[in-house]
C-alpha cells in the first residue's frame, strides 16, 4: 500500500475473527486475485529467476507484534510470494510429475477451508466422512476395480505405502510386530520387502521408518523396458528364504517415476499367491490413465493387489493434496492402526467409518468434497479424454523425437512421459563409449539447463543406465499441443547452442 | 438447480480447465457462500442430527460419466453437505480441542490452493520454501524458543511425532536403524519409548509403526494433577537398562489431551540428560499458551529438548492442517530421512532447505503461506490475547463449578480446557463406591447426550481416574463470555432432567 492510500480494510479487532463484512469484501479480492493469477499463468517464467535466500532477505526476520491491515498484507503476496514459486500450474510445468489444481477442485478446496471439517471420527465429521466414503467408491469403480476394495485417503503416496508396508507388517504371520514390534522374535528372520530399481523412493522410506531399513530392501532389476523381471523377483523370494530372510512385501509399480515403466502386475501377483505375499500396487502416477479404458490393459493383475495407491493430486486435476488409498481387508489395517482412547470413543454403529482408525493420523482434511466437485464439473467421461489428450500429445513428442537421427528416445511412452536425450547422428555408433557418454551427459544437463532459463517450459531430469535423461512429463489439462511444440522448439534451440 | 432455471453456468468444454471467465463467476459465488456460512454459523446446531448412512443414501453409488454444470454441484453442497457436518468454527464447538480457520487463515489457503505449490524442493518451490523457513522462525519466536531451534511444518502431530521419534531412533548408538532395521542387531536390547499414561495416543500409533511395538513403550504414572511422576520415570529408566530395554525417548507433554496435564519437562530433561535419552515435548495442544508470557513458566525446560511439536491448526487460528515441528539436530531428520534419488537432485547452494529430505513426506502443501498472512493479520500480541481470553473464559467456568456444591471439577484449568463432572452434593462422601460410581458415570453421560442434543454446545468427554468427565475446552477465538455462560446453564439444565 503506498503512502497516502487508504487502507480498504481495518485493523484487526482486539478480540474475535475478521468483521464479517471485512471477510466478505476480501474474500471477494482474493476471488479475483485467484482468477487474475490462472488468467495470467503463462505470463510468468514457470520456473522464476532467483537465487537461494532472495526472498528470506526481504521478510522480517521476526514476526509483527501489532496488526496489520490486509491491504498490506495482500500486496506482499503479490509482490514477493506469487511470481516467485515455481508454477506448478503452468500449461509450460512439464518437470517430475503434473500436480495440476483445476478450478472446480480450487472452489472444493476454498469451501473445505471454510468448513475446517476433521474428519477422524464420524460423529465430529459425518456429511465428511460420508462424502469420502462414496468418493472412494466412486474413484474406484473409475479405475475399473472390483467392488471388493475399500479404501480412504491421505495425504501422500509416501503415507499410503507406509500404511499398507505397515498393514502388510501386521498381517505376517507369528510376528506380531503391532504389539511386540520387531527385535522381539528374532526366530522369524529379517523381514523382506520387495521392489523393482525403478520403484519411487517412498518405498524405500517407508521400510526405514517402519523399522525394516534399507538392507531388507532387495531391489529387483528391470528389463530394457525398465518393468521388474518378475521370473528375478521368484528366484529373489527362493533364495532370501533359504538365507533366513522372511519375505512379506511387494511393490509392483505402474508407472515408474523415471520413465514411467510398468510392471507385469500379473506375473507378480502370481508369485505374490505362489509365495504368499502382500501385493502393493504403486500407481501413484500411473492410476490416472485407468481412466481411459484403452490404457486398463496396462493394469492388468491389480485386481489381485492387497493393497493399491492413485494419487488424484497428480493427474486428475485435485489441488494438493490427495492420495486415494484402496485396500481388499480393511480389517487388517484397522488392526494395525486403531487405538481407540476414551477420549474418541463414540457410540455410532458400525456401517460408517473412523477413517483416522485405518492409518497414523488422527486428524485428516476434508478431502472428499474438492474431488466430488471436479468429478461431478468434468464427468468421469471428461476426465478420460483430458487424459486421453495428455497422453496423445506426449506420443506425438515421441513420434518427432523418433523421427530426428540428433536426437534418441530413451524409455516407451505408455502415458504422458517423454524420456529422451540430444545424441548427434554422429555419434550413434560411439555414444555407449566412456568418454562420449561423459560428453553427452554434461551436453544434455546443459540442454536442460538452457531450456529451463528460458522460464517458458520447465522440465526435469532422471539417469536411465548411466544416462543423462530430459524428462517431459504432460499432465496438465492446461497444456495444448503449442506447448508441446513450443517445449520441441526449445530442446533443439538449446542443442544447438550448446556447445557439442 | 429447480426445472426451468437457467444454469449460470456452462457445461465443462471437452478439453482444459474451467473457462476463465466462469471461474471468475464461481469464485465471487464461493467467496459469497463461505461468508454467508460464516455470518450464519451460530443459526447451525453444532452436531447435526442425522443418522449414520443418511448422506450416503442421498448420493448417487456412482461417479457421473457427462459433466453437470456447477449451479447443480454447489447447490447440492449447500443442501446436503454444508448443513449436515459437525461445524468445527461455530463459537458452541468445545469438544476434543477445537480447530479453528480464521479469516486471513482461510484467504491464505485460497491463495495457496490456486498456487498448488508443491514444497519438496526450494527449486520447485522457491518462495513457498523461504517463508516456510521464516515463518517456523517466527512461530519459534513468538513461543519463546532460543534459535537453536529449525523446524518445518508437517501435516499433524502424529506425523511430527512419528518423525521425532524416527530421528531418535536414528540417533541411537550402534544401532543403525535406517540401514539395517530393528531385527538386526539383537545385541542391543529392546528399544524403550516413554511417556505417562495420560500421553496422546499417536506416541503409541508411532511406536506401533517404527517397529518398535506397545510393548516397547512404558507408561509412567501421573500424579494427581495428571502430570508425569518424574521420579518414576528415573526408576523405571534404571530398571529397564538392568532388565535388557534399551531406553532411548521420552514424550513430555504440555497439555495433555484427557485433562491438559502439565508434565515437569524440567525435571524430566534433567533425567534425559544424565541417561541420555531423546526428550520430545509434545505441546500439539498447550504450545499455543506460550505465546502468552505468563504462561511461560509451564514450559520451563522445554528449551532443553531435542524435539518440540505445537499445531497451529488447534488453536493458533490456522486452517487445517498445520503442525510445527521444531529440533536441535536438523542434521539428524535429514540423515534418518534423506534419500535423494536422481529425479530429485537439483544445484542449489546448501543456505536452503529442500525440505522433503527431513521426513517421510515427499509432496508438501504450501502451509507457510496461511499462517504468514494470519500471523500479520492478528499480530503476535493480538494472538496472544485471544489465547488469554480463551484460558480466561475457562477460569470462569472453573470458578462457577467450584462454586456449585452439585458439580465437581475434575483436574485444574491451566489453559482453555476444563474436566467436570455432576455430583450433586449429597453423593459427596459416597462417591467412590463403586455403585454409585457407575450411577455418576452413567448420568454424566446422559448429560453430555442431552447438551449436545442442543445443538447450541457440543462437548466430548474422557474418563479420568475411572470418572466418567465431561470435558469443556474453549479455543475459538469466536467464542464469547455469553457462550460460555449458555453452555454452563446447558448443563445445569440437562442435570436437572436427567435421572439421578
Amino acid at each position: 500500500m503506498s503512502d497516502g492510500e487508504r487502507s480498504r480494510y481495518r485493523i484487526a479487532p482486539k478480540f474475535g475473527d475478521m468483521d464479517p463484512a471485512e471477510f466478505r469484501a476480501a474474500a471477494h479480492e482474493v476471488a479475483d486475485m485467484a482468477a487474475n493469477y490462472l488468467d495470467r499463468l503463462e505470463s510468468f517464467p514457470v520456473l522464476p529467476d532467483i537465487t537461494p535466500g532472495s526472498i528470506r532477505a526481504q521478510l522480517p526476520a521476526g514476526p509483527p507484534a501489532r496488526p496489520e491491515a490486509l491491504d498490506a498484507i495482500l500486496s506482499d503476496y503479490s509482490r514477493l510470494i506469487e511470481p516467485n514459486i515455481t508454477h506448478w500450474q503452468h500449461p509450460g510445468f512439464m518437470a517430475y510429475f503434473s500436480s495440476v489444481a483445476s478450478g472446480p477442485g480450487i472452489l472444493g478446496e476454498w469451501l473445505a477451508s471454510v468448513l475446517n471439517s476433521n474428519v477422524m471420527v464420524w460423529r465430529n465429521a459425518p456429511a465428511s466422512t460420508e462424502l469420502e466414503e462414496v468418493v472412494v467408491s466412486w474413484l474406484r469403480q473409475m479405475v475399473g476395480l472390483p467392488d471388493v476394495f475399500d479404501g480412504m485417503f491421505t495425504d501422500t503416496a509416501s503415507v499410503s505405502s507406509l500404511l499398507a508396508l505397515v498393514a502388510a507388517r501386521h498381517a505376517v504371520p507369528g510376528l506380531d510386530a503391532r504389539d511386540e514390534g520387531l527385535a522381539g522374535r528374532p526366530e522369524i528372520g529379517r523381514l523382506r520387502v520387495y521392489c523393482s530399481t525403478e520403484a519411487h523412493f517412498s518405498i524405500h522410506k517407508a521400510a526405514v521408518v517402519a523399522g525394516i531399513g534399507k538392507a531388507g530392501i532387495r531391489l529387483i532389476p528391470a528389463d530394457e523396458q525398465f518393468a521388474m523381471r518378475a521370473e528375478a523377483l521368484a528366484d529373489a523370494v527362493v533364495q532370501d528364504r533359504r538365507d533366513g530372510w522372511w519375505p512379506f512385501f511387494v511393490t509392483a509399480t505402474v508407472g515408474t517415476t523415471s520413465s514411467t515403466g510398468i510392471d507385469p502386475v500379473g506375473a507378480i501377483a502370481d508369485i505374490c499367491a505362489r509365495e504368499r505375499l502382500w501385493l502393493h500396487v504403486d500407481a501413484a502416477y500411473g492410476g490416472a490413465a485407468a481412466l481411459v479404458s484403452a490404457y486398463r490393459p496396462h493394469f492388468n493383475g491389480w485386481e489381485r493387489a492387497d493393497s493399491i495407491v492413485v494419487n488424484p493430486h497428480k493427474w486428475m486435476f485435485t489441488p494438493f493434496d490427495a492420495s486415494l488409498l484402496l485396500f481388499r481387508k480393511p480389517e487388517l489395517f484397522r488392526d494395525a492402526f486403531r487405538l481407540v482412547p476414551e477420549y474418541l470413543r463414540t457410540g455410532e454403529a458400525p456401517t460408517v467409518h473412523n477413517f483416522n482408525e485405518y492409518g497414523i493420523q488422527l486428524g485428516r482434511r476434508f478431502r472428499a468434497l474438492k474431488m466430488w466437485m471436479l468429478i461431478r464439473y468434468f464427468g468421469a467421461e471428461g476426465m478420460a479424454d483430458r487424459i486421453r489428450e495428455n497422453c496423445r500429445q506426449a506420443r506425438e513428442l515421441a513420434a518427432w523425437i523418433d523421427a530426428d537421427p540428433d536426437w534418441e528416445r530413451l524409455a516407451p511412452v505408455p502415458f504422458g512421459t517423454v524420456c529422451l536425450r540430444h545424441r548427434s547422428a554422429a555419434l550413434a555408433s560411439s555414444a555407449e563409449e566412456p568418454e562420449v557418454l561423459a560428453r553427452l551427459n554434461a551436453r544434455n544437463a546443459a540442454i536442460l539447463e538452457r531450456v529451463n532459463q528460458s522460464g517458458k517450459i520447465f522440465l526435469s531430469h532422471t539417469a536411465l543406465r548411466g544416462r543423462y535423461t530430459i524428462r517431459v512429463s504432460i499432465g496438465n489439462p492446461r497444456t495444448r499441443m503449442e506447448h508441446v511444440r513450443l517445449c520441441w522448439d526449445l530442446l533443439r534451440d538449446a542443442a544447438s547452442l550448446t556447445a557439442a
